[in-house]
């Protein structure tokens, strides 16, 4: 079915074309809208549980907000498939995460109904704090309005906003999505405290200022009161109460039920008469009309191609993140100083049995990497041995933390950097492609960046047991890609594969080893006899590797990583202070950020693929002759 | 007076020393401990207001606590002088922050009493749970305390510790030391709500869980009631009601005075018998006991030599952060789109004047440098001009903000980078050398490093009006440095300063170029003649000073920052692009931390200042001519 097949979402092209549906009108757009979530992601993969549950949510928003004079701060981002629907983008929303297409994030650039940018969490409250008070002092009354999960709220940045707008009073609304994803035994006692709120669904808490004004005020009091009006055991159960919330300054209302429209409607416009920040709390089900996201959301959190019937993903083979946590079982299995930690990323991480197995020495801390690695140094100070698993992403959130708490003070903690390199369809936002740099600013950490499983195997085993200090293993998204046959001699420090005689050399690591084997392949059958350097330890770099480089005519050295602050960079440097002579090209991503797109479309884009490889080294080849 | 000439303090030699004190001998080991404070902080600088306002809370955690076997962890760390000299090193505190000797934090090399090493601010409660998580682990019944400051607990790291450790239940403490220093209009919720409770003295509040241990247990009940008996009134006031902090899992003594003896050995000795996380709330008066502290926390938070009977500072000549002050309100008396910003720092980064001024568009958000950024680039997104002044060190916190929120998304934000470079005395957590490698891996933004305050003043005009993105101004601790007569060129991109035809040619930025314009001095003196490559704009490099470099036959790189990813690497690389034939010697920090003692100590012993200068030029040369 395509978009112009639906009989409401077809004739919506912009939020104002909302404001007259009925409210019967408006629950069967939002039914329309579910199916082609489902659709789309079921074609293009993606967010789909976050999207699901809050259809009714972004429709309610564009029906009683003026956007996009009034903003919305989305947070994380991977639930604005809706909104992009609902604003001018919904004959695009097919494109969504392809080459060239939509982003599955807001983009300020793709649309002017996209406030702000995001894909990292908690940095909601902030911007939306920073836009209000911009439009205070261009004399701007329309509201600003950050959309916030319970799990983004975990994280520390969120709090810093919450804690700075809290004294605040101009149009300023916190909407509060409470998914209950954040509910795990370990993630602490904010979701307690939620969970503690919502179990009495219908009362409202108020405190005293937001009841002077329905007592004193008869037109701003209106909303409120049709708000209370909604349901008569509401105003029965009523309970003028504190919440957290209201102690940070904010009006609390809620808790509202996230999939009921007209509940939705009685709260917004009430929020609007509020004369303080108000805080929303909306308690929706993540998946929402959809069974097999209902019944499996973390699942369809974010998701691959899946077949609409069955709700069965198209699965890939093995990857790194299952082997990971394979391995790291295997440790604790008879090390119990070992400790695996995750900022709610426990199946993401391959970490999920292992939370099974060794739950008394498994921490989900939260969306909370600052927090993560400080508390793994704490561990670490007492003899413990934390593994911290993290999206190469995510972990830019612990710079600090890393160098000033764990590698400065030589506490011995290991990083388990998932999705290092390029990750795909998710963008720009989630590259993991600064981490390199970011350690290797760091004194005295070390870093392997392994290619195979065999060598992931050995590097954990190399970090736990054989370095000291901070040690990180980084891994790319997906699985092992092509090993030649001949290639036997795997060493988790360094690896020379080919003809040490020849003049040229490609230097590499991680799984772009693959493609340079491929690539040599290529040039082989051209007569170029090219021989490859290929690193697993990246930090420190062994100077006997340096030493062998020195020796050849022509270096390549591709990184699928950021340029400045780089192995590349780093290995240049040795060769200099070796007197090299001969030639040096670096291939790595220099100074731009990469758009979402496939893995494979991205690094044809970078020329770090098979032909990009092949092409760079003969261009290079034939430019080095023609200048002798 | 000596540590030896004091009747109690000269007897205490470790905390078990304390325990058969009696009250009355407490009280004037604690005046004989301000005594010694005073004196030393008068001699060697330090933070004076912070260490005077805890000197009864440090002697009573040792008094009650069996440390260290109970572990503190100190917040910041710059209040651990007392916690210093009651364990064992009180013969050392007059060696405090000078070379070789002790630091002026927590360090746990130092002593098995510093249980975690700090610096940076709202690491303890993360670190404090990780430590007690481990003693869990490992069948430890021991206690762990994290001691933070209301400041510091507007960070957000300090929330997400929070948070995880609110679900806890074993011998874990925090204790709230509110010297009321967070409060101030613009710092937020926190601090209003703590000024809210503390506006009740001597009103205890429990919750029920507690009341329950009270009533039913009668072994474990009894030092409540000694607790609760402390003042009658006490008990008549009592009220039991919940706080924040009950909401997030923790059970709330409080508020005490924090100066009181018998009052602290009261809540410590009831927190031990509480069977879950406990938030101690101590109320104390930063700079206690020394006039000049008390009436002028501010000044005496950080502070150099100071005259002890008059309390007057002995003071340096105007420094870059008052000068970057003054233009920083001349550029907005004319463009009302400037918008200042200051995590906590408002004095330090040289904005009293702005923050007086200009107090609709000035913004202290505490402690919470990730905020800054991203509500930076909220008032960017609607086209305000934000500069966020920040010391280099706690920019790290923003690491992310930076590249995800800001650059990413190519928003105007202007980072005016304090204390950039080597700091001195407060030692390795803070040395302002990671942010050049921080940014430079940064795509698409742009970073000066001025030398002298008319270049300061050019590099912020065109950071506003010339650039666009993210936008770097950096600037070292101190005031400017030599600057030779016939030195007339200054640029805010590049200046060649001396003879284009030498065969030498040092590059270098920021106030290193007055060290090396000496080395020259040196060097000609000998016969070396040697031209100097001076950037100013230092990302991106300018390809003309790349130009210019490449045909000279020695090139010296002196960078005051980390090398890797330094832009003495990024310079290397422009060079190699250009055939570069030549000698390539960087002199940079290469993997390792920069230990605490004088500015001009440290780049000494780095080979940063006009003797090491000099003496690697004319050993390289050597070398070179010797090769050839």
């Amino acid at each position: 079915m395509n978009g112009t097949d639906f009989e409401y979402l077809s004739k919506i092209k912009y939020p104002s074309d909302l404001k007259n549906l009925s409210d019967t009108e408006l629950k069967k757009l939002c039914a329309e809208i579910r199916e082609k979530l489902v659709e789309t992601v079921s074609k293009n993969g993606g967010h789909l549980s976050p999207n699901l549950g809050t259809v009714e949510l972004t429709v309610m928003l564009h029906y009683c907000f003026n956007t996009p004079k009034d903003s919305i701060v989305w947070d994380v981002g991977h639930q604005s498939y809706t909104h992009k629907m609902l604003t001018g983008r919904l004959s695009e929303i097919d494109t969504i995460r392809c080459k060239g297409g939509l982003s599955g994030f807001p983009k300020r650039l793709e649309s002017k109904y996209d406030s702000f940018n995001s894909g990292h969490s908690s940095t909601s409250i902030s911007a939306a704090y920073g836009i209000a008070r911009a439009k205070v002092l261009q004399g701007d009354p329309s509201y600003t309005i950050a959309v916030i999960g319970d799990g983004s709220l975990t994280g520390g940045m969120a709090y810093e906003g919450l804690n700075n707008a809290g004294r605040f009073n101009k149009n300023f609304i916190v909407v509060l999505n409470d998914n209950k994803m954040s509910i795990s035994k370990n993630v602490g006692a904010m979701a307690r405290y939620l969970g503690s709120v919502r179990v009495k669904p219908w009362y409202i808490r108020f405190k005293r200022k937001v009841e002077k004004v329905l007592m004193h005020t008869p037109l701003i009091g209106q909303p409120l009161r049709r708000f209370l009006r909604g349901s008569k055991s509401r105003i029965k159960n009523m309970i003028y109460k504190n919440t957290l919330f209201d102690f940070l300054g904010y009006t609390y209302l809620g808790p509202i039920d996230g999939h009921d429209i007209e509940e939705l409607k009685n709260a917004f416009t009430a929020a609007k008469t509020i004369n303080s920040p108000v805080l929303i709390h909306i308690v929706t089900k993540k998946g929402k009309g959809y069974g097999p996201a209902e019944n499996n959301p973390k699942e369809f959190h974010g998701v691959g191609k899946f077949d609409i019937d069955t709700g069965e993903v198209i699965s890939n083979k093995k990857g790194f993140s299952a082997f990971f946590g394979e391995c790291l079982c295997n440790i604790a299995q008879n090390d119990k100083k070992i400790v695996g930690i995750t900022a709610a990323m426990t199946l993401g991480t391959g970490l999920s049995n292992f939370s099974k197995e060794y739950k008394e020495r498994f921490f989900d801390v939260g969306i909370a990497e600052e927090h993560a690695v400080t508390f793994a140094c704490g561990l670490a100070s007492k003899g413990m041995i934390p593994v911290f698993a993290v999206y190469s992403t995510f972990l830019q959130r612990s710079y600090d933390q890393i160098l000033h708490d764990a590698a400065m003070q030589k506490l011995h903690i290991i990083l388990a950097i998932d999705r290092a390199g390029i990750v795909g369809d998710d963008g720009e936002t989630h590259q993991g492609v600064f981490d390199v740099s970011m350690l290797n600013s760091i004194p005295e950490t070390t870093i392997f960046s392994p290619c195979y499983f065999s060598e992931l195997e050995h590097s954990l085993f190399a970090s736990v047991y054989m370095c000291s200090g901070v040690t990180a293993i980084r891994y790319p998204r997906g699985g092992e890609l092509y090993m030649p046959e001949d290639y036997t001699d795997s060493s988790i420090n360094f690896t020379v594969y080919g003809n040490k005689e020849s003049k040229n050399l490609i230097i590499t690591y991680g799984r772009l080893f693959s493609y340079t084997c491929l690539a040599k392949e290529k040039l082989q059958e051209q007569g170029i006899d090219i021989c490859i350097l290929k690193l697993c330890r990246i930090k420190p770099v062994d100077k006997k590797a340096v030493k062998i480089a020195k020796d050849f005519k022509n270096l390549f050295f591709f990184e699928e990583g950021i340029k400045s602050g780089g192995i590349a960079e780093t290995f240049e440097d040795l060769l200099t202070e070796e007197n090299f002579s001969g030639n040096y090209h670096i291939q790595a991503i220099d100074e731009i950020y990469v758009q979402h797109q496939s893995v494979n479309e991205a690094l044809s884009e970078l020329n770090l693929d098979e032909k990009g490889i092949t092409e760079i080294i003969i261009k290079n080849i034939n430019n080095s002759n023609k200048e002798k």
